[in-house]
């Protein structure tokens, strides 16, 4: 049975050894968020499923682990060929469990691409150092060796690409992965370990079990595990990095987000808005990297920035992803609208003035879907929930400050420190802030600041725990165990006496 | 008050913010080894003292982390220079509280003396990726800035070398440092401070606490603390690791080691007898990479490292570390050397050979000196707990296997992975032991595979609990946060559309 | 017209901006070796014709120049899928035009496939340096920028490898490139341009010209022209490096060989045997790697290597390269087996000894082809043109000396430094050869130690003219200038006075 | 004799192995251009001379090869001691020969050291790529071995730092180097000849050759010179461009600059003034760095510049340089002086405004020393002589733009392409004039974009000659031969069958 027949069937499986494998006894439903149906169920791994795949992935390890790097970058290559060929189906699959639009579900899937791209540099990645003569007549270097068995566990807002900043580096430096994804939007991994099989990868090396917290806590607890890298909120982010940690395993533990745009008075403000509404309402907010507070320096700017939100927010496209004319689709969940509906509730209460409301939105034809509007809140501050907590819909807060540096002091108070960006034209103001800023990912003009695949993601503060971040330089050195070799050839003719010092 | 009057003085105190402070309630003996004689008392800080360290590295922070690398590194420069001035009084520091033999403590220093070295090279090290054009006119680089406080806690067995595994590579990633050094050989830690300060190093940068359990508790838990280094014990290791990761600090702690010697049919005995009596005896086996285990490849081979060790056991100089002709000094405390000889009675009962015994030594005119002879055990096997347990002191053991694949399999099997080497000529039989050993730092010929501090050291399995190793370039990602920046100037002349797709 | 129809066709013409373009006034046969017919007819590009393709190379530069690299580098991963798909039709036309075997050809390709691999790394390769705070509040940077129109001007014996050594480099930095391949087999050239195409090259970034001389002088004093890369014969070579350096430009220009392999005492014989016949036979000895020269140390070494390679030859398969179950094919041309021909007949004037005469060889249907059977002397001695010359044929001269340290005199007193091996088991010997030998690639047990793409290859001595070397890293220096920006933004409110000091 | 006895005294000889070595048959005077007296007579070596210096050279190559580049990196750690603590005298020859004033030659000084600084740095520098099992079992590193003998002939105008842009890297990438030095103040080379011996450099290391072009000519036709590095005049950088890789050399030749500074409408003036006249006027122009043309945006600006300009000239303090209070000293000869006193007529006749006319200085006290003062044209434009060429004075040309596409335009037209720099405060402007000039090193707000020694100094255009810079990076690359080696340790029970194919 292949990934794509499983689709809006009664059970989405898992996939171990590079079979589908049911059960598990539990299973829960999988919607489509923007109608609002019961599209198929998932599978909730148990204990022993689990174990299976970890085994499956500790079996599959020594023969990957010999595989020539250049190889294993054969696969990477032939995956990359075949996400290109298979990308409209990912991206259905995409929008129909998360319910993003199309060409949002497509621009994920072209970021998790740039990552396998950057995988099949392997060879080149994978190089040790090398030195001569670290003494007369001896060599030295270091050898990046695979850990073994590694795992994921991965939200649901980027079903795809956010497994994809994790498995091709794992795997092409010549580890064995299980992917624990979203139970609830589990289908594009699914796809994925197809392709993967497809594209000559070893059965066990790769590996996908659908579950809910018993599935995470055996990850967690399993000896065999060897490293786990975890993407979500940070209260979850804190305890698997405290778990796996205690049980002695490296942890990367992405967490949450309040990203802050400031806007100086000498910003372009129309590119600002134009960025400002796509970070912000893009995929309805639900990204990590999303744009929830818009910092204005000077009411001046305020009020224009503001008026021009506003107005942009009129005509924002809010409908089915399906449709890719639309700007904007549904939250993931009946349980998420309700809670990001109550901070909208919470904001009026906390006394933030509620631009535009969007509350009352309904689409034609989609009147079950899980559909907010836009919501833009100007003169918010610090004090209020709405500004502390991470929202993660479609809502926009406005903050008022009188200088940059008033505006620097207010994002470093926040313990979040993911992601934020700066709209000026002036260099000074831009170095000094990219340069003092406690925040990991920083743009100037660019309101999205993911670092491209070459580059490595992760947050500073709260936003994630652990040394070594996503993807790029930083994953190959959180995927492999440093070896360093010291070697000396003794000349038969040389006799040599013991050594007491330290050499 | 220098460093220097503080030696053979009533009270041992603290450093900090760039001064010798005092106090902290508590104090314990220190001893000179090779006497027995209580040379000194150190001051055990409280939590008061230590948060007084704490604070006055923070205060320093600022303006040392807005210094340039170029400059940090001056002071490094003017460090080395001042070490290597002052290396006889650091030397004798070590040998009258750690006991080993002036040449060894020589060594010691030497080799922390390189890590100075290569943090000199901050430019070079600190350098970010730039990428240009990652998309049409935007660019993206990291820069790698420092944590802010970092602390440091280091054993009694190298009390000048690991600590400066440690805070020069801190410090001129642009750290601000507290070390809290073994209560047991505080001196040499003290003047390293005090040189440190000649050398430039602004005050509150570098500060020294010496204490026991409620020191490091004080610094596992402060919110202040960024990351730890720590290098002790395994079961210390690891409840450090976990205690400071749930803090949410970034942890690097090293543990023990049971460091195995294979030595094939074809090794050059004579050599490799050499190269086991320094790497089993010297520092009287106080030494993390100390060779702890021969295992002989075949009866013929084990019979004839057997004799030839007992030979030169039998020529092998014990006494104080003061006396440049000796091999090895005392070991450290009287508790240590009850320990260790109470793992030599164990091992008779356990059924080994005790081919040597070095418990009836007495070392005329230092009857009160904790020392203990050279000790070799033959026909031990992997059940013994002289075998399974790091006894850290001079104790060889020698496994007798029949193969090279047995003698991997029987390192793999110990719980420890920090080093291990082979004696052999063939470049096949080395290539297939460090491809496979489960251990972190490998040698061909080299019995103490210490890496050069150009590469960084760390083991395997329980020998270190973290994701990156001690100094080389693991401690310039481990003491540097990453910042990933992606600019872009917008051209006024340009107006552009939102973008609500993923970028 | 496609490529592929250009094959058994009148005349191959030239590729410039995209489309064939014929003319260039002159034409030449070309041959198919294995049959001696003339299959084709290859123009040769006047100097209209060349610098009609130097000037679509420039015209196609600004745009290409701005590019991002990671787009440049999606060409490349199209244009490897393309060559996989087409191999066959690759393999067809380099074994129809050169002559060697089928699988031969496949080996050829795929070596030159991993360049394009390795060019896909782009994003990675051409990334910066970037160092902040080079003093308080300066940047500095460096981008590694095209250089714009950059040629290669390349040999018979690896039609699409050699080629492939150069462009894909120069293209994934962003220049534009001129290939002038050989005109006996500029067959394979073409069809890799046409593919270039349809894996979204743009027009004008890669052109063909096929020539002579005339070309040659046209691409060498072009003043568009700014860097040539050339593989060939080594006074052609070092002719090639005099004339463009002296016109300003940047050349790497690489050169002839005479690869010796030393066969150690402790060698394992008979894999040393399997070793050289196909280093020393393979593609008819037509390598710029190939061994030409077995050293053995000791007479009974050179007793057992001479019988067993004897042996082998007696079941050596010489035949059609079409048919892929033969060892080695045809010489390029007529005139070329003439001349190796002759070195036969010297070698024997100069008293070696031809212990395997293949000149006698006719192969059956394949009577006018230009056949060469394998030949073997022994007792080759230095002086001997036959050991001093570049034979580039399928003769393998023994020579006789009675230590490792002799043997690596032999090979330093050579001209040429191109490749070497050593076969042994021993580890020292290994690492004296490889650390002393006044060679650029060095192989241990490998006899023909091309580095991989993702290292540089490149001799010493007079088998390469130039700095930087083919392929891999050095490719990116070669095919990119350095700008370093030093980048500081004054604050508006700091007034400096001026500074005649030097920084 | 010490280097220092040779000041002041009748004959400043030669550096050959160790010791000072006089002769060589001709001399000519040193002067003191403050004060016009002949101060020294130096010693041009003849042919004899030279080779005696490369002879020494040669026969200290192997062992210093040999010498772990660790411990190279020690011999500059005690240089750059000396160094700091014989600045003063290092500086005082400086002045004394090159009239520049102390603290600017304390300035080149400190540039020097910093490329000491880096070169200690050797371990990490020379590290090379190791990759793991590039096939199955099979190990390839690359190793950077030094060339051998290497040469430096270096300009009057940075008599130490040029040098020790060159020598310090050469050295510790393990080459022996011979210096030519310009003999019109060759005084401060030989200081560091001396204290490089002091820092332990064994003899023949490092030779200094005073001379003319009979010394020239020696090094660039003597087989075994591996390499030149010069740095002087466009003409002579490209001579010996062509001459010495004609011989087979690799060079990388420096030539001239003529550097343009662009003022932008929103620069802030008052700093692009004080940065102008440090730039412009520092060491009497005589640096390949300085600006020499101002290019205003508008007249408005250039209204604004010429007269802050004009009134800062006014003020300019020129003396000797031994009186640190004075901004600017001395021309180097009589010989110079003229030249740039008959290139002011020149700008006059060519039509020039000559707002500020240094021709009538006096200073009094030194009525006899080459003292020209400060020159400022304004309304030059490209077709006049004082534009298209290099002065080497203190004569700023200010050139009138309309719009900054107007004034890169300018830049990119002028035959050098070595330094440049933009004043303005906006993002765009930056980077759009950083990415597109032709130019190498490039400042924003940074008048002397001298790259610092962790990255690499060179032009573009004809401003260098050859493939790779001086110092930083690219000086590694430059001074070492890449080797690679692969390896493969046969296992003794596995036979294999020759492999005709490429591998």
């Amino acid at each position: 049975m292949t990934a794509k027949q499983q689709l809006n069937i009664e059970e989405i499986a898992h996939w171990i050894n590079g079979s589908v494998v049911k059960g598990g006894g539990r299973s829960q439903p999988v919607y489509n968020p923007a109608t609002g149906d019961v599209i198929s169920h998932v599978s909730l791994a148990d204990r022993a499923v689990v174990e299976q795949a970890i085994a499956a992935a500790e079996a599959a390890f020594p023969a990957w682990r010999d595989t020539p790097p250049v190889k294993r970058a054969q696969v990477m290559f032939r995956f990359k060929t075949l996400l290109e060929q298979h990308s409209e189906r990912i991206v259905a699959a995409i929008t129909q469990q998360h319910g993003k639009v199309l060409h949002d579900a497509a621009g994920e899937l072209g970021r998790g691409i740039e990552v396998v791209d950057y995988a099949c540099g392997a060879p080149q990645l994978l190089k040790g150092e090398h030195s001569k003569n670290v003494g007369a007549g001896i060599d030295s270097w270091n050898e990046q060796q695979p850990l073994g068995v590694v795992a994921g566990i991965t939200p649901f807002n980027f079903p795809a690409m956010v497994p994809m900043w994790m498995f091709p580096m794992a795997i092409v430096c010549g580890n064995c992965f299980v992917l624990k994804p979203s139970e609830r939007d589990p289908a594009p991994a699914l796809i994925l370990a197809e392709l993967l099989k497809e594209a000559g990868l070893p059965d066990g090396v790769f590996n996908v079990v659908n579950g809910d917290r018993e599935a995470v806590d055996t990850l967690l607890h399993d000896a065999r595990v060897q490293a786990i890298s975890f993407v979500g909120s940070t209260p979850v982010a804190e305890s698997i990095y405290r778990t796996a940690t205690a049980n002695g395993k490296r942890v990367q533990a992405l967490g949450g987000a309040k990203n802050h745009a400031v806007v100086m008075p000498d910003a372009d403000l129309d590119n600002a808005v134009s960025a400002l509404m796509g970070a912000a309402y893009g995929s309805c907010g639900e990204r990590c990297m999303a744009i929830s507070v818009a910092v204005a320096v000077g009411d001046d700017v305020a009020d224009q920035l503001v008026a021009k939100l506003q107005k942009q927010l009129g005509v924002l496209k809010v409908g089915p992803g399906s449709d890719n004319s639309n700007d904007m689709g549904p939250l993931i969940t009946a349980e998420h609208l309700a809670r990001v509906r109550s901070y909208v509730d919470l904001g009026l209460q906390e006394g933030a003035e509620l631009v535009v409301d969007g509350r009352g939105l309904t689409v034609p034809g989609s009147e079950n879907g899980f559909f907010l509007g836009g919501c833009l809140f100007d003169r918010v501050t610090p004090e209020m929930r709405i500004y502390r907590e991470e929202i993660f819909g479609p809502v926009l807060c406005v903050v008022r400050v009188t200088s940059q540096e008033e505006a620097m002091e207010l994002i470093d108070r926040h313990e979040y420190g993911n992601g934020t960006c700066i709209f000026t034209r002036d260099g000074e103001a831009a170095r000094y802030f990219t340069d003092r800023i406690q925040v990991g990912m920083v743009g100037v003009n660019v309101p999205l600041p993911v670092p491209v695949a070459s580059h490595s993601f992760g947050g500073w503060k709260r936003s994630l725990f652990g040394d070594l971040y996503a993807y790029g330089p930083d994953a190959v050195r959180f995927y492999t165990r440093r070896k360093t070799i010291t070697q000396r050839w003794p000349s038969s003719s040389v006799r040599e006496g013991a050594k007491f010092s330290f050499p």
